[in-house]
Parts: structure tokens; sequence; C-alpha cells
């Protein structure tokens, strides 16, 4: 007996699944199984892969060589769920309330990738095969980078030959609002240690005569931005596209609003970098972010301590054609150069990918959008995401194809915080959208076994035509 | 028969008087009734004060109204010991080696207000009498702020009436090298919450169209210090009295090098305010210091978080005649006035002190120089202390007396630290120098009841005489 798809959501958000704590290592292979098992039951063949990290699964409707084919992307693994206090309910007991399944993973991405195998599942319910050749390839290693998804698809590239490849895991631009991403910023990350004495120091005894790593990571992280929101780091928008005419016009007429930021986001104002409206600053603008700083007493009121040493981390959101280790090299030599004198600096860097851009207008990208208009009824926003997924530039090169991304996460679904949450409907919508899409992608003329060939077209000469 | 001082040391050392924690309240009734006891055994009348909080013992000689009364104050409470784990011998099991005495309090304050009393003692012993009245004010909750001692003094501010107030609860400049510490510097506290989006946002969705918590506290943060180390904040300096040619003379000869400063500290390269020494810059100058930033993720590896929010707290340290609530207004309304937009300040004022100053060279500085060159067979170092000790100002508003601070810490003596010690040396030397200061304050002319009434000099006219 068939089960229902919201209580398969509920199963696979309650494995932990959270790929950066090395204590969920079976969880992550518990999920992998699952989801092998959920696969296989709907009609695919389906295996848990082995990497040098989590293990990827791996599924195949039936190949039939007169098909194109569609890869579709996603992953099992998830953030870590801190601040704990913030959840109303626990992360890994996923509760429906409002509409939403409330839990970690819940739109990042366990619910969208959900939707798009039960899509397949409906399908092969329905008419016993496929418009198109499907392939799933779900990783675990996506929230911290995707270490072991290059080495796998080398190892695999004739399995996951494909046309095109399909990600759902990226937000619309407004509720329910049919949304094709059409570009994904870069990332490249890094900590910087700072240290000064060998140990706390009595801030009595010994301040003012050695220099305060606080004060020295503080004065580091304001330098990387002037007073209006532009990056401060020499050379940092060298490399940067301009946008083009038409996508500014896209921009323009994209359904998020200042009040929907203001109210998504709960800051008291929006801020960035001036001549840029906020969804230009978020799709198709590079920042430099602190995800974390910290340094002495942490506690309740006062510890007069002078702290030995202070941390902090930060990312860079890469836009064409901006390279994450060029703009690494430009940071830390910034930095080194305005280090104060008297503390010494520790730079590790961290992951790192390129950014993202897919042609909306090119035959796939058309498929793509007549399928949302299908199912939400109205003509989709093109939306350049802030968000990375750098996978998408490895599959280009290994795997030769696109990859289209049409959105089921609603905006303020809270991915990577506290309450993270998938509407029901959305839920829903993803698993009719994946039918669509598989009828649309058939009738795409094919191009060859690797279909669409087009690179990343000169935007400044590209006119908008959807 | 009389008792070793050593062995005295030892008892009263094993007492574990920790004044923070509740489950020691015995111990310090136990302790503070051993003090009485050891007080009256040498002559003297004494008493166990109830307090608010922990017992005062309050002891006096019979009062000669011929002769001038000094006040000998210390603590017999004492910080935890944690870490445990770092302590090569037990914290409450004094422990001889390397000719010191190793235990929690053996130099903060037991070893050192015991040098007092035994000094004392001696002087009984040999003359029968002492040639100055003395009280003794052994308070049992210095460690926790002396919550209690302002409601004692103002309660039995007749029998405490003094000449002059003597303590040693203080560090050496060198080993072994006579110390009279004149000046402590004030202090104020306040924490700034500084709050941006009502959740961690994931800094891809929205890295870019909102200010950054963590780099709004970094930016103010650093506009508390221009480049060169100096307090930036507007008015910050108007009341600190310029450093006099003496004080900058007795600077230059005290005994604390860089390379002591280096190796105590362990930082790279020493940092302060252009055109201070090391040793004017901890006793002479103000700070702005931050004694913990914290905001975002603090884990291993890298969380894409935009954080909601961001601290810092910081400790101001003061000197003569700067007022703590002055200059907690003048650095709110910097820091408001430096704030970022989209982010909202929360600040909130913490404990504070005023800085105390105390001329050495008055009549009753000169008695202490004095007694220190005649113990110690070398011309004493007029220092200023970093620290903070601001039951002195309460001192001289409720008893109209100076507080003179000769040193019989080591430099080295791991106080609040684990592995906390006490040379003998110093012990026996503090026994001595207690008999040596009772004399020297005799000779002072009296100048009535309450002692030398000068209030802080004018520095820049002031010459040092001694």
């Amino acid at each position: 007996m068939k089960e229902d798809p919201l209580s398969l959501l509920l199963k696979f958000l309650r494995f932990p699944t959270i790929s950066t704590q090395s204590e969920h290592a079976e969880d992550l292979r518990h999920c992998a199984g699952w989801l092998a098992n959920l696969l296989q039951s709907i009609g695919l063949h389906a295996e848990v892969r082995p990497t040098a990290g989590q293990p990827v699964v791996f599924a195949r409707t039936p190949h039939d060589p007169a098909k194109r084919t569609v890869l579709i992307y996603g992953h099992y693994d998830v953030q870590p769920p801190d601040p704990l206090d913030l959840w109303e309910t626990p992360p890994f007991d996923p509760t429906l309330r409002n509409d939403c399944i409330y839990a970690r993973g819940a739109t990042d991405n366990k619910g969208q990738i959900l939707a798009h195998i039960l899509g397949v599942g409906e399908t092969l319910a329905r008419i016993g095969t496929t418009p198109v050749n499907v392939v799933f390839l779900i990783e675990g290693e996506e929230e911290i980078g995707s270490p072991s998804l290059e080495a796998f698809l080398l190892a695999h590239r004739d399995e996951l030959a494909c046309d095109v490849i399909c990600i759902s895991d990226n937000g619309m631009a407004a509720d329910f609002h049919p949304t094709l991403s059409y570009a994904m910023r870069g990332i490249a990350a890094m900590e910087v240690r700072v240290q000064g004495p060998s140990v706390d120091l009595h801030s009595g005894v010994y301040g003012g005569a050695v220099m305060n790593p606080a004060t020295a990571a503080a004065r580091l992280v304001a330098s990387l931005h002037d007073a209006d929101g532009r990056v401060a780091i020499p050379g940092f928008y060298d490399t940067v596209q301009p946008l083009a005419d038409w996508e500014r016009a896209a921009a323009a007429e994209c359904p998020v609003t200042d009040a929907d930021l203001l109210a998504q986001t709960g800051s008291p104002a929006l801020f960035g970098e001036a001549g840029y409206s906020a969804v230009e600053r978020i799709g198709a603008r590079p920042t430099a972010e602190v995800n974390g700083i910290g340094g002495g007493y942490q506690g309740e009121g006062t510890k007069t301590v002078l702290p030995a040493k202070a941390f902090f981390k930060l990312t860079f959101r890469l836009v064409p054609t901006m390279e994450p280790d060029q703009i690494l090299d430009l940071a830390e030599a910034h930095l080194r150069a305005q280090c104060p004198p008297g503390v010494t600096l520790e730079i590790e860097r961290g992951h790192s990918g390129l950014p993202y851009f897919s042609d909306p207008t090119s035959p796939d990208g058309q498929a793509v959008q007549r399928a949302l208009e299908r199912v939400f009824g109205a003509k989709p926003s093109l939306y350049r995401e802030g968000g990375s997924i750098p996978i998408l530039t490895t599959f280009k090169e290994i795997l030769g194809a696109d990859s289209l991304l049409p959105a089921l996460a609603s905006p303020d679904c809270a991915a990577h915080s506290p309450n993270e949450n998938f509407p029901v409907r959305n839920f829903h919508a993803g698993i009719a959208l994946n039918q669509a899409l598989l009828e649309e992608f058939a009738i795409v003329p094919a191009r060859g076994i690797h279909g669409y060939k087009g690179d990343v077209p000169d935007l400044a000469k590209t006119a908008r035509t959807v």
C-alpha cells in the first residue's frame, strides 16, 4: 500500500543528518539507506554508493536511448540546528502547524528533493514509464561544500551522462510565486584567528601595554567595508560582470519588495551597496559577510580579562566572473596589510565554489518556464539567487550539462535558521511540477547525449526573450 | 609557647574561604574565628563582627589618644581555585617548595595580611606596646567586590577613625624589589548588544541587503581607538591628569622592563598609546578594553549565517580625575553616533569605581618609603598600579584617610591563577616591614585624629622629594 507523501517527509526529516558533525555519520548512513529503499519502492533502480565522505544515493529509471536524460540533484544532509533554544518545536521532531512542516531540512533540501522523487513515482504509477530518462543524484555533503562529489562525478561520468540537470534547492521570489533561478552566487570561506598574549590577562594589570586581540579582530572586520557597505578589499570588484539591461528589468519586475525583505529578515532597515536595489544586492553583487566572531568572556556580567585570542569567520559571495582563490588571495593580502601590531594572524581557507549562470532563454530554460506556468498558473519570475550551489559549475565541467533551478522554497522558509519550515502546498506543487517538467523536457529538441551545450552567454549582449 | 609564623600561615591557608561559593560560608566563619583568636593571642582586642554577608574581623591595640592611629586592611577570603587540574599540589593543602608556599590565598591576601598581624605581634612581644595605635579590619568579601564593607564603615566610623590606612594587597615591580603603589586605576564597565535581523539569516539568501550585526559590532569596537592605540572617544582624555615630571622619572626608573612584560604576557610585541612607556600605559593612562566579543557561529568549520545579533563587553580603566559615569556617558554617545544603519544598540552599564591616587611624597608616603628602604636595603620604586581597588575611595570618603600600599606580592605570584604562591622571604620581610612601618608612621607629625588631610595634589606642580 502506497504511503502518504507527508508521512514519508516526516520520516525523512527525523534523521538528524548534520554532515558537519562527525557524531552524526551513522544517521547519514541510515538516511541514505532509507532513501534508496524509497526510490526502489517507486520503481527506480537505486543504490547507496560510497564516497570518501558520506555516501551518495544514486537511482535511475530504465534507460531508453531514444529519450532525453534529466539528472535531478539534491541532498539529504542538513545544517546544524543551533541555536536550539530558538526552535518552537525540536528540529528533528517534525511538526505540522500553520499548514507548514517545521523541521531542520524541511525546505533545505529534504522537502524539495522528496517532491521530485514522489513526482517521478506518480508519473511511473500513472503511465508506467517516464517521458525522459531520469537519474537521481542525492548527496550527503552539500552543507559542507560537497567535498566528495567531484570525484564521484568523475568516477561515474558515463552513468551520469545527461542532457540537462534539474535542481530545486532554492527560493521563490514571493510566496508561492513561480520562479526560475538562473544564477547563483559563488562562495569562498576563510577563518581568521588573531593571537595576542599566551593566556587571558588581567585587563587592569596589563591593559594598555599590549594589543587586545578582540580589538584587532574588530579592526580587521571593520576594514572589510566602507561606510556605504561596499567591500573595501582592493581589487575585489575588478572581475565583477555588470548587470545586463534585461536583468535590471527582470529585477525591477521581481515581486520581492523592500517590505517583504524587512518582514522576512526582521531587520530594522535594509542596508547595502549604494546604486543597487535590494534584489540586485542579493543576487548580482558580491559580499563579504561575517558568519561568526568571538573572543574573551562570553558569559553573563563582567570578567576583566584581556583575551589571549579572538577569531572571525568570513564567507564571500561571488558573482561571475570572480574566482574564489583569487578573492581569498586579495582578502588575505588585505587582512595582513591591515593587521595591527602586537598580534599574529592565522588564516585558514574553507570551502569555495564558483558563481553559476545559466541562460533562462535556452530551450531547456523555456521548458522549465512552461512547466512552472502550467503548475502555478502565472508567468514565472527570472531570479538571481544570493545563495551558492558550487557543484553547478562542477556539473557543467564534468557532465557538460546546464543546471536549471525551478524554486520550491518559500521566501520565509528559514533555511539554515531556527524554525525552518516547508509549506505543505509547496510540497504538493513540487510533486506536480516534477511531472510537468519531465513532459516539457521531453519535447525539447535533443542536441546530443550531453544536451544543450551553450556556454554562459555574454550578459551584456543577451536580450531577454521570455 | 609561641607558634612558628610559617606553621600559622599553613593553618590559615587550610581554610577554603571561597567567598563566591555559598557552600563555603561555614569555612569563612571558622576562619574568621581562628583569626580573631590569633589576634587576641598576640595581645589585641579582637572580635568577629557580623555584616549582611561574611563577617569582618575587627581588632585593635589599646587606644592611646596621644598616638597616631594606623588602620591595616586585608581580607581572609580567596578566589575559587579552578581550574583544579592545573594545580601541582592541592590549593587548600599548602605546600612548601622552591622556598615558596603554594596555596590558594598564599599571596592574595592571607600571606600578606598575616605578615602584618605577626609584625604587630613581634612589636608587642618586644616592647609591650606599639608606637602607633593599630586597628585591623579584615573582611571576607573582597573577592566578590566588598558588598558589605561600606555599610560596615558607616556603622563603625568612630571605632575605625584613623590617620592613615596601610594595605598590602598588591605586587612588587620586580622580584623582592621594594615597591610603594601610590595609585590604582578606576573602572567603568558596559555591555553593548547589537541587534539586526530577528533571527540568524542565510548569508547567501540575504547577504548584501541587510547590515550584519557582527560587522556593526566590529565597526563600533574599531571606532574606540585610533591606529596608534589612543582612545578615540571624543572627550575621553579631557579630565586625565597628565603625569608629573617626577612620575615620569619614577616610571623610567621602575625595574619593570619590556622584556619582563613580554615574558609575563606572552604577547608577540608590546603595543599601546604613543608617547608613553609600557609602565606608564598600564598605570597612568586610561584604556578602553574589550573583555569579550561574540556573535554568530562559534563552532568548528563554516556556517553560512548572517547573525541576528552580536555583543561586546567593555571595561574602561580610569585615572584621576576621570569619573566613571561621565566616561560611560561619553562612550555611549560615541557608540550611538558611530552606530551603522540597519542595527539597533542596547547598552547596559556594569560596575564602576573611581581611580585612586595617594601622594607618595606626603609625610605618610615618605614614612612608608623609609620603612621599605630599611627592610629591603634599597630605594623603593614608586608605582602606579593598573588594576582597581574601588574600596580605597570609599575609605577616603568615609574615614577621611589615605591608603598607602607597600607591596609584598612577587610579580609571578599567580594570584587568581593556579599554583598561587608566596615566597617565604616575602613573608618574613612583611613581618619586619610592619614593625618598621609602625615606627615610621609614629614619627609623622599628627595632623588631627583623621590624619593627613591633603587632597590629591596637582601632579603637575608636585616635585618628587624622596
